[in-house]
């Protein structure tokens, strides 16, 4: 583990990004997405995916000018071709459409297909809600997850954002509808504990608390038939309107190879009742109950991500060590790049 | 128990809103509602909720006759005063606005305040889904359920139902974000049985496995920390564009005399890309990979409430004897009520 100045890895990441072919504006979209990611202790979605990011760039299944060809199919409902751009370049751009559309028509979605992996769904959501709107994200993801009762992975890890403002800043939850994530199974088997049992299944679909084997295996739905039932509607709902494959037809989103057929939806809603004083005042309620056994404090979503962001701000980003040589390693074949 | 034919059960239900001062138009969508419950296996929502309907017309709090105030805030948000209409009522309402308005804009939202409980969500989202549409459907409800890692219930059950349209039919999940719903807690009461250990507190904010204690407590949400932070999301989105209360604040969907101050969202999305043949296809691959352990088969969310209307569209429905009873009590008092 290293602590690296957040700045010395945007630079870093930037550099990799342009030398890749990216504009500026595009490779600070990707970077700040990656860096946001480090900052709230997600490393799954942070610089550990930059190597890949430049692979697929190299590989030509992603492109990094391509920003998405927009598709107005009516008042409020953006199509947005993805012209395999990435992920967070092609989102954000039609964020920026369907929130301005949304001051005019109260609702407005964006459909996307044909774009890369959109990352911590968070970022967009607190940008929306810092906006004074509200943003429900979905995203569909390779089938990693078993149904409730069933043995093999058929469903997406499939995660939802909801931002809405309040008085003291954005609410912001973001969470797949799987119990944990893949890069959470990866890590336990490089550190070399057992997982949960419940977590995941092995590849023959036994209950399993080997992360070795579980990653030949499926993850199970949170919540059992309830997480399952999400997770699913999500599936059927991005692929409804985006065009995205389904289930285990999905891929690009954990590969430097394949071009990336998931699907996005935004849909942000404009029409705030000056509810956002007392939203506030109610999640001081919930700060304030008492703790069961075995819990220090209740908890709102998303705060322990943001006093680890203000930390991490001041310390720097505590990056796995093989993670900041890659990332540095991208950078100097960048840089030696545009010198040769 | 008793087994009462579908049509009996309307004729009863509806003589008794006609006689409460429904028009004939609104005591069909309250009657049949709560009938559609009983079909699907959701006596919670079904002719259980009668007579607090009933009593809550004659205390004032319900009016039989409203539809709502429909005000477009921009183009494609719709506000509803719901001028405190029955549930069922007020929404279908609102839902064939917003239906309307989508196939032109594509996305249409209504945010409705001022109404009273809207029953089965998946009502709404069948008969949405079954038009070609997708719908997303949010609404909040008393505080029955704890934050997770706290002691008191601060939280409304808060469900969610989402309807997509495939080749075979509308797919639909209506999930509560509690782990169980109040009425399962009460029906073990009923059956002097134990509930699982993790379900629920009691009044101190204890686990507890009496469901006598758990009536005073407070619910666990679903899927721990994922579903306390959804149901979170979800009282505060709904909140927000509507106005609704909040948290403890929260009440008049499980009492006969309080003015209902919850909200209810719904979001009409009209976007489909031809998929519903692929969606079908691909349900037809969950149904069909083996189950696990201690499993019959992998079930598609809705089939097993789709079976069971089947069945009890031709057996009738399985009324407790006591429901059933009040029903008629109901029915026989506004007859004699009429001719007097």
């Amino acid at each position: 583990m290293t602590l690296v100045a957040v700045e010395d890895v945007r630079d870093a990441a930037l550099a990799a990004l342009v030398g890749a072919g990216a504009t500026a504006t595009n490779a600070d979209l990707q970077a700040d997405l990656l860096i946001e990611a480090e900052l709230r202790g997600v490393p799954s979605h942070g610089l550990l995916r930059l190597e890949r990011i430049i692979n697929r760039i190299h590989n030509g299944v992603a492109d990094p000018v391509a920003t998405g060809i927009h598709t107005w199919r009516s008042d409020a409902f953006l199509a947005v071709d993805g012209q395999w751009g990435l992920g967070p370049v092609v989102a954000k751009t039609a964020l920026d459409a369907i929130s301005e559309k949304a001051r005019q028509t109260g609702v407005a979605v964006a459909a996307v297909s044909n774009s890369n992996h959109i990352g911590m769904l968070a970022w967009y959501a607190e940008a929306i809600a810092e906006g004074g709107q509200i943003l429900i994200a979905i995203t569909t993801s390779e089938a990693l997850v078993h149904p409730w009762g069933g043995r093999v992975a058929l469903v997406g890890t499939n995660p939802i954002a909801i931002g809405v403002p309040t008085a003291t800043g954005p609410f912001v939850i973001d969470l797949a509808t799987s119990m944990v994530s893949m890069g959470e199974i990866h890590d336990r088997a490089h550190r070399g504990q057992a997982i949960p049992e419940g977590w995941a299944l092995d590849a023959e679909g036994n209950s399993t608390i080997d992360p070795n084997a579980a990653k030949s295996g499926a993850l199970a739905p949170f919540g059992q038939a309830k997480g399952y039932a999400l997770g699913l509607a999500f599936e059927l709902l991005v692929a409804s309107i985006t065009g995205a494959a389904l289930g285990r037809n999905v891929v690009g989103t954990l590969d430097a190879t394949n071009i990336c057929n998931k699907g996005d939806v935004f849909i942000v809603i404009d029409g705030g009742t000056g509810q956002a004083a007392a939203i506030s005042q109610y999640l001081d309620i919930i700060r304030a109950t008492p703790p069961a056994e075995g819990f220090a404090q209740v908890l709102v979503p998303g705060e322990r991500a943001a006093a680890q962001r203000r930390d991490r701000l001041k310390t720097g980003l505590p990056l796995a060590d093989d993670v900041w040589v890659a990332v540095r390693t991208l950078r100097d074949a960048a840089q030696s790049g545009m010198e040769a």
